[in-house]
């Protein structure tokens, strides 16, 4: 009875989404089934992770999250499933859950290996329906594969703290909907790093600093001598509901205020740094 | 038992729409979500406005309206919940529910008061989700707030009738998928001011005008001399099922014969006006 | 206790599909309603076909298909309800069916007729509505219809087989999100006319040909002396699950190795033809 997620780089206007849903709901009529995107970029491992990654807490335990981007099984890639922190992801064994396994190890990790149960017409996502609709109605991780011990991972782009602490290098990892840009400098590594000090946030190579990190938007907007509408557009760096350093515009928006990723010109990957004083 | 429909700024990309989708599901397993629209543009208070009065009579009564624009609570803004023709929105009291007061009184508004029994990491979202389906699941409102009696009104754009009543001066609100372009000149307003006269509809700055206005597209193509495809790319005026007079053209397509939009220039806020004669 | 899918052009911005969800839900609370597509282009009816016959088999039989593509009802169009290999459509009758009954004669064909039924503001989605739920709660065609033989046919494109069976000429009919050109040359055509010989897929005016057609993606990077990397961008031909010939991009992405569509400049119905040798 759990609920099954989707991400996927499928986009909207095809019949893969629907098409993937039916086969869903043939196997599993009484399924559950939230999208979480279909609009990661093409093949984007990284994009992926992040979204799932972000996304999954929000879900109650035992929920099973197949993830559909780069998901061909070949001669370098496996299929696998992942039980890790009592909910349940199933890709390709292509580094898209590493941002999870870093963080805690995992339960349970199975290489799928019903393949050969199958018609030489089957697909991948045909795979994934039917491991993700076996799981939801509560099925052990080991009728559908063989216990493996390690997935692959791939290097995430991670930030790098200074010999002497004076500086946390980090990258902007995405760049959400608002225009807002997500770093790998965690509140964590901040903290750790900053111990109190004082600090500026630098932006890629132009020379715009900020000089307080935010919590939340609710934090912005406090004197009292000032209305809303005079913070529109007001830069900010604040750690986001994932707990990353975000750099964002008060009230963003591309048709007026701007962004921070068309005020800035910031990119993916582009450096967004730390400097502590003192 | 309800229905909880969504009405967000969130784009699809991003976790932001599943997450919320499974902080429902997390509260509420047996929740039932409809998207109404997820693309509305960022902070646009007239458009998420528009789109929410038109979809809200196609859902049961009892339906819970869950509106993500403009969300934050801040020193100017609250959070409201209101029950409005036996439906009930859950909102920022940021005037998008203006064109709804105005019309019918509400049977019943509070503000939502119980922020306090969250911890300091909670969001605007994660409240509105703990009123949703505390609604949804036929609970008092009084229970998630206190009664008040006024909220905040927007002036939308109001069309302008001449002290001679010889003209309409109206604007265009919205401009939907189809290029169509939608005035806020209600039928009810063209009727009252014009008792019957002849008229003709003037766009823009153009020399444009249209000289009937349909009730459905079903009464264009009416003459037996002439195919349906004669009559596309035809230029109508009618009036929408939200009761607006609507600038279209038969069988839009930007791709072939054109939009209203791309064919007379008509940009959000251009005024359509009513010329009545005699 | 059917499912019932929706496929239109109706856009995800406007309040339209969120709409047409509460009007089913209104009329049929236990309904499980999955999108197809809503991002058909404008009243194509090739589009919305080819879509429409790529989705269906996913879903279980009994399944109802809700397709609001021009659905105006009007002098030259009727509305109609089809079972079809046990699946049910309700679509306007313009040809969008044309491409599955010309592959199986369907099981019932009904005009639906109750248009009477509703008050003068009834639209003609609203009459999809009805006679969805009607559908997928079981009643009969009969109940809302006149049982009909024919049905307008479009002629889709259809390859041309040259009569020495040398070549077979088809042309794109569908470009994918991955920017993969679909074309509507099928495998069993080129079995029947290949009978084995060996061959050559010439694209469009370009001097690009392919030499061989795999069955899926899994047949390519077979080389053990390869990494997946090396076949990035390779171009391919390939019989995509519909069992049509793709012409596609291993690991296509506009943003790096590119798409069919970008790297052979191929547009909608642009030709693609099979030259068999010997």
């Amino acid at each position: 009875m759990s609920i099954i997620t989707l991400t996927t780089d499928f986009g909207l206007k095809d019949h893969f989404v629907g098409a993937l849903k039916g086969k869903i709901f043939s196997e599993y009529r009484e399924a559950t089934i939230v999208d979480i995107s279909h609009h990661i970029d093409l093949f984007n491992i990284p994009e992926a992770s992040y979204v799932i990654n972000a996304a999954y807490s929000s879900f109650p335990k035992g929920t099973v999250h197949l993830v559909g981007v780069d998901a061909e099984r070949n001669k370098e890639t496996r299929h696998i499933a992942m039980q890790w922190n009592d909910h349940f992801f199933i890709c390709a064994d292509n580094g898209i859950l590493s941002i999870l396994t870093q963080k805690i190890v995992p339960q349970k990790i199975v290489e799928i290996t019903i393949h050969d149960r199958f018609d030489s017409n089957v697909t991948d996502i045909d795979v994934f329906v039917k491991v993700a609709c076996h799981i939801a109605r509560g099925g052990l991780l080991n009728v559908i594969g063989r216990e493996i011990s390690e997935i692959k991972t791939v290097n995430l782009l991670q930030p790098v703290i200074s010999n002497d602490k004076a500086t946390i290098k980090g990258n902007i990892i995405y760049i959400d909907h608002f225009g807002n840009c997500v770093t790998n400098i965690s509140k964590q590594v901040f903290k750790d790093v900053g111990r109190g000090r004082s600090y500026e946030v630098k932006l890629g190579n132009s020379k715009t600093t900020i000089s307080a990190i935010k919590n939340k938007y609710a934090e912005v907007a406090t004197n009292e001598r000032f209305t809303l509408k005079d913070y529109e557009g007001l830069k900010l760096a604040l750690f986001n509901e994932v707990g990353l350093l975000e750099i964002c515009i008060y009230r963003s928006n591309p048709l007026t205020v701007g962004t921070a990723k068309s005020l800035f010109g910031l990119k993916y990957q582009d450096v967004v740094s730390i400097e502590f004083k003192e």
